[in-house]
């Protein structure tokens, strides 16, 4: 996603523009674009917390040799996200230079947000969708055809109604939280914010005391979609977007459970500290002008014991963990923690 | 002092602009101006570290009936402090409204730094000094005629040179290099003052396991130098300043050292977090364009058990600890921590 400040509330608070391309990709094709193996790219960027959850999905349902993936670089300017990590600064597959390209051969006249994950139609060009919450779900329900033996179920039909109750709550307080914490340009509206924010963390603490995951005995849609934001939290939010109260690794019981995720394959092995931190600092001018890019926190602590095992639960329930990450899609060396590939799949 | 950013070397570095007013008071009057009870008024503001200096020893020497205190508010403009706590916005002893009056009072070309602390004839309403390092170092060894029974020697002669050059160090490390990562304006000059830094505090945290204070068994103008500087650690150049290794409270031998210091009278009582917050967050605007100031951190854990007695030390050496805060000069309720006025001097 981008992280668009144009937003705001007469109060001075943060609203997220919500309206994306909701086209969706189906089994049965009734938007005109059926699921098939090659024909869409996920386009995403390693800072962005809302493609961060495509990522790690379509890595534990092993989607990769059905899925390509094109990845953005870190910063952006008003334009919005470019492929600037890659040779000549050109998408190998879509040949383009900047994600809005795509949007515009959808819609010439699109004006909204040019927003990462976006899932792209190669032989188009054109964006089908950008709307992160529905991709993740349509990549565990629609695309079964395509996923690897053992992918996990991450959307289970019987926790559903429990895994959008709580994630609803994760979404208004902690994932889009944050943002309305630094994205306030008035006191109240800030302080607002940082009071459900933290109100919002220490209920999480409290039932992730008692239990491995936040709904049922496995990882869910529900645990990744609050980890990457909490994989942000003392990287960047705690500072940059003013939410101090306590840094995540204060909170016993979450920061185990994040720090169980993080070192589950999928999660840790997709999280680039660098880029993340390049993103926030670099975009933001609005919130630092300077463009200095803080060196810490320390990340080693993301790889130290959590102990969460003794909760008991499945962490891929009937399923197993995926493989090694995929060539080529590899966090690069030095941007993740202590080479998680390697420490963390074997 | 003064936060002052203009001073900015070709690398983008900051340097502090060190040029004094250096005139001392002094016994025997030799530049003039003698040691005289009333006859003089130190200007400071809480939120400045090196005016918090100068309140923590007249506190701890019982200055106060000799030397009275003005007290700018926590936010300034270009022109810089004002007294804009006191009724009307005027200070009820020298009668003007900012404190560059009292310094154009004694050069009206003057066009260095307005900065606290300030020492004021109060006859002539010029300042005298506002060499901070001078200042403090002659309330002990020049203004003894007018300490409490029972006051300690924070410079003591067989001590000087070492405090010297521990607070060298820690002043071009830690209590300016906090400002130089702050006020960096490149990627280089940042990453060298940080890196600084936290050497210099891992340099602490080693000297600080195995003894209660920094120079001999009791508190001295090293300690008083050290702590201010962490007192504003965590609440304010962790995320400001973007010192973001770790927090204080992540370094154990520092934190508990300086919970110790704050337990004792004279330190947590003058520590004012809600100003501290309000000036730096609404002084910089090219660092926090929007002024807003965090809620965070939580405070509470300055008044948790430090467990440094067991490492012997006697705080206050022959001497003994002050009384309670004097009247009017107590930190505003609830911008200290739990009320450290009767918690911590009882």
């Amino acid at each position: 996603m981008s992280s668009d400040t144009k937003d705001l509330g007469t109060d001075g608070s943060f609203r997220r523009d919500q309206n994306y391309l909701t086209t969706r990709i189906t089994a049965d094709g009734r938007d005109g674009y059926p699921v098939d193996a090659g024909r869409y790219r996920l386009v995403v960027a390693r800072a962005c917390p809302w493609a961060n959850r495509a990522v790690i999905v379509r890595r534990l349902l092993g989607l990769e040799p059905a899925l390509s993936m094109g990845m953005c670089g870190p910063t952006h300017d008003e334009r919005s996200w470019t492929f600037d990590l890659d040779p000549g600064g050109v998408d190998p597959v879509l040949k383009i230079e900047r994600l809005q390209q795509a949007f515009f051969a959808r819609d010439p006249d699109y004006s909204r947000g040019i927003t990462v994950p976006a899932l792209v139609d190669v032989p188009t060009g054109q964006v089908v969708t950008n709307d992160y919450k529905q991709m993740t779900i349509d990549m565990s329900l629609e695309w079964t055809r395509h996923h690897r033996d053992g992918a996990p179920e991450l959307y289970p039909e019987p926790l559903r109604d429990e895994i959008e109750d709580v994630a609803g709550l994760v979404f208004e307080d902690v994932n889009n939280g944050v943002y309305k914490c630094g994205f306030a340009t008035s006191q109240e509206a800030y302080e607002k914010a940082y009071g459900a924010l933290f109100a919002r963390l220490d209920w999480l603490e409290q039932r992730l005391s008692g239990r491995r995951y936040l709904v049922g005995d496995t990882i869910t849609e529900a645990d990744i979609r609050l980890f990457t934001t909490l994989a942000r939290f003392d990287a960047v939010y705690h500072n940059h977007f003013k939410c101090n109260r306590n840094k995540l690794i204060e909170m016993p019981a979450l920061w185990a459970y994040a720090r169980d995720l993080f070192q589950t394959p999928g999660f840790g092995d997709t999280t680039d500290f660098v880029q993340i931190k390049q993103h926030y600092y670099g975009v933001h001018k609005n919130l630092n002008p300077s463009g200095i890019v803080p060196l810490g926190p320390d990340p080693s602590g993301w790889l130290t014991e959590h102990h969460r095992d003794q909760l008991g639960g499945r962490p891929f329930g009937d399923g197993t963990a995926p493989g090694p990450v995929a060539a080529g899609e590899q966090v690069w060396p030095g941007h993740g923690v202590v080479d998680p590939v390697t420490t963390l799949t074997d």
